[in-house]
């Protein structure tokens, strides 16, 4: 495993995350259990680095997003975020750029033109959870746990719900919010939160089969389609239509459109160019 | 039990309503078990004045809404609607009048800063089931019963599904609102449209166990997290993050997330200020 | 069974889509189980003419759309589409023509004053799954499945997904998409992209009688509702109240609203008259 410059930019001896890539599929696993995996400023540089970097590497077509440990992630940092609290405007600077911060992060894996996997093994709770609702997908281990428990801190999950209710529904969300109470993963599964559960046991050999599935299709495809699927979520019917026909129209002209349609009639395996 | 002014405005001995403020729970129960605890002007003007009573009283931090008999609400007062058919205009002020004054309710409760939930122990239709819709949260049990009948006597029910199509899916919503047929509590609740289905012997525990887990956090907390919710929930996702990233930062500044922090690394319970 | 002028607009001898008007309901039967009922210009055109024939048609109440054969219907004609690479543009305008004819095809479901039932007794992929997530309801057979693939041949289904994720959640549509797979009807009824589920034995009497019951309510009733649903769908929450509050006050004013509500309290069967 190999850590770039911004994962490795900490005093501490081990990144922040590890990383990995093989067969086109890239591996980002925080490994800072000690800590929950916490999303202090360093920690979301760190995955920000690793996604922009997985986006310009040609080799990459799936990110997969894993943590050390029985935490994933337990959301924002509160000894950080406490602090601040000494600083001279009480913190709110910090507070908002740490805010801000994450909103980048969530919205890079939102416009990253990689598919992004979450792998979740253990409790997703605040940031955390959010970070698995807006992943594209998301494998859980059948212990796994998702919960957005600020409002027990007095400090609701205002930034984490944001994603929340893009998942799940809106009472299912605002049971969440409300209560702080952990749904299991299948629960999770229902409230659109993730798509799979596997026991521990199968875990890899699962994610390995479903990140290689996604892997073996045309990259310019399915960079083409994710942008258009979350640009056309926020158009009013009519529009999105006009949109996706000019999507759809430009991905038939391009060469892995017609490489896909030639192999497929003549029932081969297709040879993606990615253009 | 005491009703206040508002639901005692009527010329009958009984309240519309009856309420009761208890460890900062209030409970609002319609008794009009008699007419279905049917929507009528009365109805609705006593239920947004305890409403909004209960935002303005200090001690109530969760709204518990329910009804008497079998019938939870079976929602506008068609005798009253027909009642105005000889009105010179055909009664079309006097729609216009109940739907905007139903919406308002509606909207009341989406707006108010207090948590509302949705006690239903028999049949919601219409206007009735979209109560329970438009609730933050609800509570069912076995026997309860939904459905938006209005198609079968030539109205469509075309305010409720502004609510039932925010909580159910399109196809679901359209399929109850097409055949008019009911569906049970287990159905409700996987269309989203309830949170919890409990045995009637179990629903006193349930609810009060449910009411006091939200009534244990920090009331400001809740409100900047019920007013974000609604806000953020119809704003395209960068607004969304932009939005909320300052609401977490002002929550952030509150006495109330730094009690509850300093509580968390403390081990102890939080005591909230409010401010 | 008779086809109009639009169906048998064809070379071939059997025309492309049959159709049959008994009791208020008007069944389009895809019949190029051959071609896998793909959607060529030809299908769309077909269609399109049956739907707004059925509209302009004061008998039918109801459209039920099906299929003959073992494929609902597989999407667009990959033949028709590579032929057209041999044109001077690369085939450009033909792709823009039928991406816009489909999308059209789409919202004259969407718009038709008529609820629109798919019937499924096979696979559906691509834009046949869109259709199938287009129209008002669905009904499927147990062995019926559902996949947009196109990402296996290097066109993501780019308009597709824009009914898809109006019915299933992200995630859920997404994982569709990305991999490519086949869902079983469990899961579309899961996702919101069908309602029913029957055996193929038990088929035509569940889907004769879910017609009739919504065949039974009053045309005019359903038309200003379906209007409605989807309208109100795209507005935020106070302007769809502003909306739905006129839309149910022009309802009341409507002979079929006073007609339902008299035969209501008279405990008779409503006579409409659609206006």
């Amino acid at each position: 495993m190999s850590g770039t410059q911004a994962a490795q930019a900490t005093n501490e001896a081990k990144p922040l995350v590890a990383t990995l890539v093989h067969n086109g599929v890239k591996r980002i696993v925080m490994q800072r259990p000690e800590r929950m995996n916490a999303l202090s400023l360093d920690m979301m540089a760190a995955l920000k680095a690793e996604l922009l970097s997985a986006a310009e590497d040609p080799e990459v077509r799936v990110v997969l997003l894993g943590a050390e440990g029985k935490v994933f992630c337990a959301g924002h940092d509160l000894k950080e975020l406490t602090a601040a609290r000494a600083e001279e405007d009480g913190g709110k600077a910090f507070y908002l750029k740490t805010f801000e911060q994450c909103a980048d992060l969530m919205q890079t894996i939102v416009n990253l033109p990689v598919p992004v996997i979450a792998v979740v093994t253990g409790v997703a709770t605040a940031a955390g959870c959010q970070l698995v609702a807006t992943c594209d997908l998301a494998i859980a281990t059948d212990n796994a746990t998702f919960c957005t428990p600020g409002v027990n801190i007095g400090l609701f999950c205002s930034t984490p719900m944001v994603a929340l209710t893009r998942s799940a529904s809106p009472k299912q969300a605002m049971e969440m919010l409300l209560t702080g109470e952990s749904i299991d993963a299948s629960t999770a599964k229902d409230f659109g939160l993730i798509n799979r559960i596997v026991p521990r046991d199968y875990l890899e050999t699962v994610v390995q089969k479903y990140a290689e599935t996604i892997a073996a299709k045309s990259a310019l495809t399915v960079k083409i389609g994710k942008e258009a699927f979350y640009k056309q979520l926020e158009m009013p019917l009519g529009q999105a239509y006009e949109y996706t026909a000019q999507v759809m129209t430009e991905n038939m002209l391009a060469n892995d459109a017609e490489e896909g349609i030639n192999a497929f009639f003549q029932k081969r395996k297709p040879e993606w160019k990615n253009s």
